[in-house]
């Protein structure tokens, strides 16, 4: 008798010959506008199905890759303190986990709210304390508190700014915050607001070993492609934008990455689960 | 020029001479399924005009009571202790107001996810030392913690009983929960699961004078009735029994009110919330 | 080359061989809360041929009746007045009709707006004076004006009243309206409020050749049975119910038939078209 | 590093231990309809984690059972025949698995259509030659062919009461089908149209002994119940009235059981899948 | 004890210090194919909560304005010409409205259909005889009647010209309507189809202080970016394109504004009305 | 009395003196992930009506065309050989067709899913033995076998490959496939990935009598403009670039077409129906 449930592009590298591991985390309690982002990973399983795992556009296909899916963290609501431990707990075990093949384990995190991505950031930080943050979002995320409460999906980039210092965070699709908020990313993020078209030059300035995260807030791409988020922000990117933006990190040292804030209550047709899945791929063979 | 803004019913009534304090409390961070209660309180506001004011159940109509609609409190995400706090004053609020007619300030609150009844409760019980909670659900809420954490809509009653004590809660409808809490529910409470035959019944237990809560946990309904809620589950009651139900308070003490637990976004058809603003008229009725 | 275009059940009766006339009414310009009514009929056509012709509870096949579907009147949107017109012209029509086998000629509406029907009755009560008006529905309709309009949907009973005189309308299943219609249903109507079980005591009383016209507003189901409709009433009657209390007219004179408030936009699931379309066959079958 | 992959009700027994298997069956090739039960079983693994694992009706609680969840067949489109195949060989292998502590290995199949249940029932009865089949729908199933294809949902009971014989068949809850099939089912099959109240009674008439499949198409419920089906048929039952229905099979020997016509993609409320996992614990609670 | 009631961006200027007035204009009775842009007012209001009041496309915040929410007018349905006086007197009422600094009171109008831009622009003709109308939309809506009826959506800017005269209305976007109408705009109107490239040119033929009136009929947008409409016309702009027109209106004299037909019940996820929300903002923010 | 049944667009020319043949073909049995097609023709009919018979694209107006439409065709399940067969007889048929005017008869097949283009463009190409087949879509469905099956949606191009033979397949827009098939791709068609920017071009390379087959999956869109699809493939054009392209078509000999894998049960808001139907438009003029 055979035992096979539903992975992540039926990823079936056995977890201990496995270089590249994905996670899911399923938390949506900052949400100041519209929850169920806690639905994401589970959504994006049975739907990474329908996608092919050859990409015409890198030329490499999934298959070559040693993916394991491990599964959904089981955390608890209503206290986003407790939560990050464990994403960070996850993240590092995964940084230092040895592979068999002598390769650096890679983190791979599908969200869930963005607030998350402030741990996956620190532990990854914790291993390479040179580390790039390359931030795709609409909102620039850079508040120091939101309604009184400093664990906010709203003031992650913030966090990560606090701990990786200028010039670290490269930001990429912003078209919304406060005013205080564009004021400090013009002065201490390398900004570029509205499309992804400094992506390649952005990138031409760092050199080609620096370790690079890459954190997708899904919001970036416009609603029309993304219904399925918290917090919509018409005037966005298209998909093709988002998956040229990706091409341009070949030859680039990313070393985790993560998909963030996938809402599928809100994505009745499915056009925000296939996307979320195709960027997974193309993300993903960065690493092929 | 006038201005006039969408309140729930279209209650007009001046906040001066109002008698009943009608606000929303919209706030779901503990949800362990599905979130989306904090969008109940604005649904329920335009719809409840596609409601008549006259109830021909009870033979009176809601344009004969002084009621005022609050608004929603402003509540902030990501940390409930201080969330309670906020309904906790609201409601100790209304319960300290002196109408003009003299008679007892009456509160109803409209969620949001069911942990709100806590503070609710609290604070009118404070007022009214030998209170006695009536209430309406699917699932037991008598947990001592939910995954570690003891702020939970899955310890609410369990919180309640520690204050009002041995006999004080009466439970109706109920279909779900852990086995301890079954065993619990039976030694400690006025229980009564499954249907709402024995409300009558329970009630003639009581003084006439006794003050009453009610809580309406609306997935005691049937998930066919209120696809819009959190946590629905199969087997519950029809519309018409909890109608019945509420009529047999007539003559009752009823102090203060709430109708948790309205989920918009699982209502596509609008039918969960209409159920829920017809529930609304036909509680506050019991006070015409 | 043959062509073959959906019509309601599949009916392909050639025009002149038909006794029964079905219809759309395609118009939903004075809905008061959601608008949508204009799809019924053409959201029943294709669901139509999901239901088996043959009926158990009347052991009937609609196979062995002649009806043709006329497709759906071409109505103009924002004049309430010649759309009634358009309306009463085609009943008058097919009241009028001779039928080659020499029987009455049946007339079927599926609306639309339950406005409608008192054109309808209208037009079927100039041809038989004697006509009783079986009205199953939530809402009494008995206004003399909505929001200073004459035409509405609010109205159309009473309008119907206004022609037919007292006692000769029969409502069941009613649960909604202001004090003055209900006031005024009990003293002129046979008025049989919340539940259909008076059916066969009310029918007992008349003639079995007193000609009735079944008006059925889908409303009068409750909203979890029927949720695509524009005025969903919480507290409603069960399919079933429904069912049976047509089976109680066989054996009477029905001479014209309608149902109305069939609102597909807010359908999502189709259960309210599949008990439209069951509705019909029961209620087609009281001619087999 | 830990991989945890969602599985129904979070069964996480080792497949060597294990004496009831579940399985998924996602195929609807064959669906006249409305197609989508090919999903039912992915939408029913996390939802089923929104549910209690013990059962207040049953008093007993799922984690006393030896349940391993062995994912979905991997079936093809296109061919019916095939697909039958591979659900019997599965079957088979369940029935002839030897479990560690000696008892019969258990069967339980998640749909998928209904024709299905003929390849499971038939593999099944080979190891019980003196099988009964149970079997709770709104149609009667009993077609010998469908459109010119005897492999069709509209065909499964006939196909199973042409191996199981007269009196073997015992149906429960029907109210659609052919006049033909209405005949055929009232002279050969133990036949209890329209509700359950029979089955306490038609068990009542076996030996307890008897080996017994329970094969549940889910649109034996209401519509407004199970919007999420294929075939929705206005006036079923309650999900009350299945779960007492269950109830009555405790102490009898139920050897195999599936749930059948789950269609997700008409499920917009969740409410469908969340009936489909109840009935899912309560049905397996018989084996406790 | 506190009343806040949810206004459009949480606007709280007192009405007496107010320059610029929102209103809700709730009617959708000439909607010739599908209903519901009643529900656009009502759906905006919480919505815009979800938006930031800063803009960093023109570089200023909503806070800085002084705009009050009037509320939304009471419409009596099956009555356009009722109907259009009243919003007739209420944007009349608001252009003598003499404000506490002096400056012009602004109207802003929120549909509701496109036919109610006749009664508003009317208003304010009356007291700019020199105004322009510059129109967004995917129609010419350049009918003189539609199927008999003169009061249409379908012929709003018709009714505008014949007011204003030639050469006084601008349209922009235009992507559907008859021959005659096409033929008839490229006559008399500054007519610029299928894209926005030309506001800059189309302004700037324009001296600075002429008094315009924008409508957006959001049609304009793809339906991709605005599925919540009434008639969606495939092969529209994107929002981007749309915020770069409105930049193109500062420094000019824009003296009223409005936006038509947004309808809700076709917007499941919520795109639609983030989209009306943010173009509101930009819109309103040409006033700062 | 009159009969008027909803056709595609209103087509009312009587079936003898029409040129243009319009059929559904509602089948979707080896759809891999979501079926639904088989709704396609049935939600076209009605909403074509939203749609202006004059394209300004074209200058020219659906009106002066002979167009009949014959309905859907009746097509059993789960039996995609027979299906297949049905559908070369009806185009067959079309082609075969002695028009009164004397010109070719024209077919345009709805679907349904891309299997059936096989046998409309093998019947085409027996009547045109030089027939080259213009292929709009995502994926390159150049497989040999899907899971096993030959008759597949996977498969149709190499189907059609392998009768019209090297260099007759042109296809454009293409962003999904495995790396064999896109190899072959690269090797045996006219093969234009990504973008649909090479038609004009590709069609400059062809005489102008050469007889074309245009066959249009509507995946080839980006899933934003067309969510109700079996397979969305996030990266597509838009729907202006799909106007532009079939333009270019003008003056080149189109003798049949199609427009396939429209899913209605993915398509809430209406939009992909919308797009489809101005597809057909806009295609249809082609032979104006």
């Amino acid at each position: 008798m055979k035992q096979e449930i539903t992975t992540f592009c039926g990823f079936s590298c056995p977890l201990e010959e496995a270089e590249i591991f994905v996670f899911g985390a399923p938390f949506d309690n900052t949400a100041s506008f519209r929850p169920g982002t806690r639905f994401g990973p589970q959504a994006m399983r049975p739907d990474s199905w329908g996608l092919e795992s050859y990409s015409p556009y890198h030329d490499r296909d999934l298959e070559d890759l040693k993916v394991v899916d491990l599964g959904d963290l089981n955390l608890p609501f209503g206290n986003p303190a407790k939560v990050l431990n464990l994403v960070h707990k996850q993240v590092e075990e995964i940084m230092q986990h040895k592979t068999p093949s002598g390769v650096q384990a890679k983190s791979f995190m599908l969200g869930g709210e963005h607030l998350l991505t402030q741990a996956s950031v620190h532990a990854v930080h914790k291993h390479f304390p040179d580390l790039h943050l390359m931030h795709f979002d609409a909102h620039t995320d850079l508040r120091t508190e939101y309604l009184g409460e400093p664990l906010s999906h709203a003031c992650v980039i913030r966090k990560c700014y606090d701990f990786l210092g200028d010039g670290r965070v490269h930001s990429f699709g912003i078209r919304s915050g406060l005013k205080e908020e564009w004021d400090f990313a013009r002065q201490h993020l390398d900004f570029h607001p509205y499309t992804l078209n400094d992506v390649p030059a952005s990138l031409a300035q760092l050199d080609k070993r620096t370790p690079l995260y890459i954190t997708l807030d899904l919001d970036v791409l416009d609603p029309s492609v993304m219904p399925g988020t918290g917090t919509p922000e018409p005037g966005g990117v298209s998909f093709k934008e988002l998956q040229e933006a990706f091409l341009a990190f070949r030859g680039y040292n990313v070393v985790a990455m993560d998909i963030m804030e996938l809402s599928p209550p809100y994505d009745h047709s499915g056009i925000s689960v296939a996307a979320a899945c195709k960027a997974l791929r193309e993300m993903l063979l960065l690493w092929a």
